[in-house]
């Protein structure tokens, strides 16, 4: 039996409570700023309610681990800030959230001043993760992770015969210290990018082509043995049978979490050249209307050089 | 029992006889123009030989069906040439092969003159064929399609539960009248270069970054209920244990067989934006070492306008 501290209960913290407490004996003190969601979480998994960092920390045994599942950025930065007031030599905190893997290692040499041990999980899996189970990739101390270890076999999802040769008879990864966890996962984000680009351009050729064509039907089918078959594309039979063959109902603003610039960072920091990583963050920019200021230039510039006619936009 | 002819026995082709008599009874004349591959296909698959087209249409009861697995362009253009001179009214010709949309549009009103029919069969799958099935994207006329059911029924993979709804009880897809099907394949290997980029892309930052990371361990890992798990990405794990963390072995010199092109050139003809599918085009265009006078240029341009150092090729 294991003991840890959840500060987070939204979508992922919420459901990765109920698959620790439904799949194992785990104790979870758990802990949400919005009481009713305490009272909630804990009343369907199980989980013991905290009504302050100061309760939860109060309510487990040292030496204590707390995962924080709460948005990257000042939110997490805030909750680690405080904690480690809160907590003693020897605890460790654990960030499950999408922080920056350099932010991680600012973070761990901070706390490591204080004694306090800290982890760093990259979760992949969505709301799908309460049924599958959750994708870790973890970075930190060995100490501390072989710690939390008993946390993280209940959260992965069931290992299959292939992948157990590599990772041991669990389905997360230790990939090296402080940083190394987000850093995997920050790079399967701007793949996941890449991906969704590649399928959402297809699909678009389909939309347009000289054929009427069943998206659905196809995307079913691409599943069926072909070499592009993967979970997006599944998603994507879904999406079309829920949303209708164009996606009408649908807008198509398309917002991004940080990791994909993150990726596209570390990679001109280290001369990779990433043109569809990069390709697929600036097609989400012009999904948001970005670039109007440059196609109103190749306008101007088209019409300076050509006299070609320019149009009047509604409002101009 | 269905029977059918099979023209060129590579290895997709004889891979396809082999599963048909595996999985059937159907019978299958089975021709190529190297004699020796004819015997060893039919000594191992129970297919009768045949050593020419003449003795392969001799060999089948009308109305014939007559499936074409050769390389796409003049050897596939070829060989229906020659099958419509031999065969008669009534019979159909199905390439199974990598042609062009509009090829097929083509050839299918030639032989309708003839009274001969056709469908054009997207094949996806690759050597993992035989053993998981082939993923079909099929065109052609409605009637023609359903006697050529039997045959794609066994080729096909099982059918999941989820796809079963859309595209009924087998693993293959009918998706509109003559082209529809390799244009639905000519998109698949389109998104294919996409994906496979964008997965390149993410494990070239692996192998540039701050940490020491384990490239089979992360691909199995993304396996484990991750948004990116693929095929591919199961491919790319197989890859990293036979190769190695770095594929030093490995040339990178990256071939197209034209489906990519074929994919962007629609993508213009219908002003569809399709930065990813381009890029992942252009990165094998750069794999071969093209792009090379661009650098050059890009060098002698930068000591033009800077007075930057250039560097002498060693050959200049």
């Amino acid at each position: 039996m294991t003991q840890i501290g959840f500060v987070g209960l939204g979508r992922m913290g919420g459901n990765m409570v109920a698959r620790i407490k439904r799949d194992s004996n785990h104790e979870v003190v758990a802990y949400d700023r919005d009481a009713d969601t305490v009272q909630r979480i804990a009343a369907a998994t199980g989980a013991r309610a905290a009504d302050s960092l100061e309760d939860l920390v109060g309510q487990l045994d040292a030496p204590r681990m707390v995962w924080i599942m709460v948005p990257a950025g000042a939110p997490t930065q805030g909750t680690v800030d405080e904690l480690a007031d809160l907590l003693e030599p020897g605890d460790m905190i654990i960030d499950g959230g999408n922080s920056k893997w350099t932010d991680d290692r600012e973070r761990a040499s901070a706390l490591s001043e204080r004694d306090i041990d800290y982890a760093d999980v990259g979760v992949s899996g969505g709301v799908w993760g309460l049924q599958v189970g959750y994708c870790m990739m973890v970075g930190g101390p060995e100490a501390a992770v072989r710690r939390l270890a008993p946390i993280l076999d209940v959260l992965a999802p069931e290992t299959t015969a292939a992948s157990r040769g590599t990772l041991g008879d669990h389905g997360w990864g230790h990939f090296g210290p402080s940083g190394a966890g987000h850093y995997v996962k920050m790079v399967h984000n701007g793949v996941e990018y890449g991906l969704m680009q590649a399928y959402a351009e297809g699909f678009d050729l389909f939309d347009k082509c000289d054929f009427e064509l069943d998206n659905a039907k196809i995307a079913h089918l691409w599943n069926q043995g072909s070499v592009v078959r993967s979970w997006l594309c599944e998603l994507a039979a879904l999406a079309f049978e829920q949303e209708g063959n164009t996606l009408a109902g649908l807008s198509g603003y398309t917002a991004d979490s940080g990791e994909g610039r993150w990726t596209i960072e570390d990679a001109m920091d280290k001369d990779v050249p990433t043109p569809v990583i990069t390709a697929s963050l600036h097609a989400r920019f012009y999904s948001r209307g970005n670039g109007d200021f440059t196609h109103r230039m190749l306008a101007a510039l088209r019409a300076q050089f050509g006299g070609h006619a320019t149009k009047k936009s509604a409002d101009g």
